[in-house]
């Protein structure tokens, strides 16, 4: 698994790009274009939130009528074209139809957007017309950093990776991107992921690769809570390298993509000044244990004794409380990296200087066994800064 | 309604105090205790936190077995009694034992008892011993301030109300101390709020009227969206002025002292700026508008957008899409006090700086309406500062 920090080939028959199309206000790249030279089979998950972008409406539909033959995917950073009306859909439908005419294909609908960004504003047309056209012209096997870059917003980072599986019938290869930072609570989908492979894999197997990938990476990612309104992942598998995975192995090779996205976004959310990865084990089932460590991951009283290098351990026992799951006072037992605190419902005799000396790293882990079972599942999550008060309340300025 | 800021006489037949027994870190008052003299009628909701701290444990039962003759509420503050397993079990009771004591009562149970504070930490009992006997030689009809001092924590101001109630039969009154600031989203419970009436209430009616006052004023008010190990609200009746006012007339004062007493929290949350009245309307029942109006209350975009004075209204929006709650995006209209900015899934051609200027205010009401039927809910929160995260990055130093 090799983190790209520079160009890296896409799987085979992929071109991207990424550019300044002045949609963002800080002039960094901002329309992203993938392009495969075939028909892709495709899958998608998106947000749960009723108030869907334009651009989530659009790639459901799309998903039903083209998911064996989408070419290219437009995304857009600066303007989430979120809550636009009417004036959003067919600013979504003529971003595929610019797109359509660039590329010389046959149908709108085979190109998938996404949008990122403000809500409540339209899109300007204008400027992601150039954007698209210029995109277009500086396609390459090599570009997916810049396409990473240009689905960006508050993120400081570009969140890009590669992986090549070798398998006995030959090596395919799956690349992807995501953005993350803020309004990071994935419900069934997540924030913007595209994740693309040269892999033989038709639709049915790909949506449920998708959908087993999904819930253990980005639906256990949260930064702050915040479902957003245009959470997008899209795998596409265009075929090129001839090679027919098994549905195991293409299953954990997704699964471990987007795992380390996932992370990433968690690593990169907005503020963040430590990643903590939550495990929750003993549980009844594993829905109970993502359900306590959700609880846990979005209390803004936990984040903050993170960020403040506070070994407040009563506030993380407090959240598994009111999680809505059966858990039992009595039998749950807390650790702060190696050090036990709480104890079947009774406070250790640990030393707070310890405690406080396990949770001072950048990365830290965090566990707590509910003591009713045999299931886990691990969360990640990041602090809660200053910095998240400061990006958050001058968002739009 | 009075909003006390000297010293007041309670309702008749009560006393109270608070004192410095040296259990908060920062020297004030932490210790509250008041007394009836003759026994109450008692009613309680508490937190639906699984993980309930001693006192709550204990207060369940006193409810089940004692509720027509409490006569003494003990309060700390600096110190939550919760996540201390059997010892803590065994504080709570011994805090009874040492006021009946004092107070001279035949049992313990008579005593009601709660605390507030850091989680996972021993009650000091010689601290809170010494406490207990000087608050008792200090009661007065005239205290109720120094007790509402008693039980704050972060808070910055002492919430205390005191209303005259004056019907056909007679006048009685009633009066109210409630402390919050963090740790705020209380769930069927609140907060510590303790209040108090010489009016002739019987347990039935009391419970009845509690609860209906709780659902819509502690129940509405949000300050992090993290529900604690101690919520408590607890009302006494002591009957001493000999009025028996109405089923209605009776719920209609103890709605208001709540509702007041409720504001006041979300107006003094943990580093609030801004006080904010959300008004959800339109709702299809009165259920699906506090769910809606919760899920914007605890958005810790939609109160970071609040901090930093920037209209962000899609926030709501989105906020109200992943309510969970059965709204629909093309109903949906917001209102930034008289501006109106989204109209049924569309925006309007609202001016930015008019949106702007209408969140500038100390306070601020905000509408959505859910375009789906009748109903509506108010609920109350504040904005989400710098000054949070400070105070909460290091709550226990």
């Amino acid at each position: 698994m090799a983190n790209l920090t520079d160009k890296t080939p896409l799987p085979g028959g992929f071109r991207a790009a990424g550019v300044v199309a002045g949609i963002k206000k800080n002039g960094g790249r901002d329309v992203a274009l993938i392009v495969s030279d075939r028909d892709c089979n495709a899958a998608a998950v998106f947000t749960q939130n009723k108030v869907a972008a334009a651009p989530v409406l659009r790639g459901k539909k799309q998903m039903e009528t083209h998911a064996d033959r989408i070419r290219a995917v437009v995304i857009n950073a600066g303007c989430a074209n979120a809550c636009t009306g009417d004036e959003g859909a067919h600013n979504a439908a003529e971003t595929g139809e610019i797109a359509r005419l660039e590329l010389r294909l046959p149908d709108p609908a085979q190109i998938f957007s996404m949008s990122t960004g403000v809500i409540g504003v339209q899109l300007p047309m204008d400027k992601l017309r150039r954007g698209i056209l210029e995109a277009s012209k500086s396609l390459s096997p090599d570009n997916l950093n810049d396409a990473a870059y240009a689905i960006m917003t508050t993120d400081t980072l570009p969140k890009v990776i590669t992986r090549e599986v070798v398998t006995d019938a030959g090596a395919y290869r799956i690349s992807g991107i995501a953005k993350g930072a803020g309004m990071i609570h994935p419900n069934m989908a997540t924030m913007l992921s595209v994740i693309v492979t040269d892999a033989v894999v038709g639709v049915p197997r790909l949506k449920l690769s998708l959908r087993e990938a999904a819930r253990v990476s980005f639906n256990r990612v949260s930064v702050d809570g915040d479902t957003s309104t245009n959470d997008t992942l899209l795998v596409l598998a265009n075929g090129k390298s001839g090679v027919k995975p098994s549905a195991a192995e293409f299953s954990a090779a997704l699964t471990e993509v987007c795992i380390e996205l996932a992370k990433m976004i968690a690593r990169d959310g907005e503020g963040a000044t430590k990643f903590i990865t939550l495990k929750i084990t003993g549980a009844a089932s594993v829905r109970q244990a993502e359900g306590v460590g959700r609880a846990i991951a979005t209390s803004p009283l936990v984040k903050t004794a993170f960020y403040g290098e506070d070994a407040n351990w009563g506030r993380i026992v407090a959240a598994a409380g009111y999680s809505g799951e059966a858990v039992e006072a009595g039998k749950l037992s807390l650790w702060f990296g190696g050090v036990h605190v709480f104890d079947a419902g009774q406070p250790t005799k640990y030393d707070d200087a310890v405690a406080t000396a396990a949770i001072r790293p950048k990365e830290i882990e965090v566990r707590l066994d509910l003591g009713l079972g045999e299931a886990e599942a691990t969360l990640w999550t990041c602090d809660f800064s200053h910095d998240y008060v400061t990006i958050n309340g001058k968002y739009r300025t």
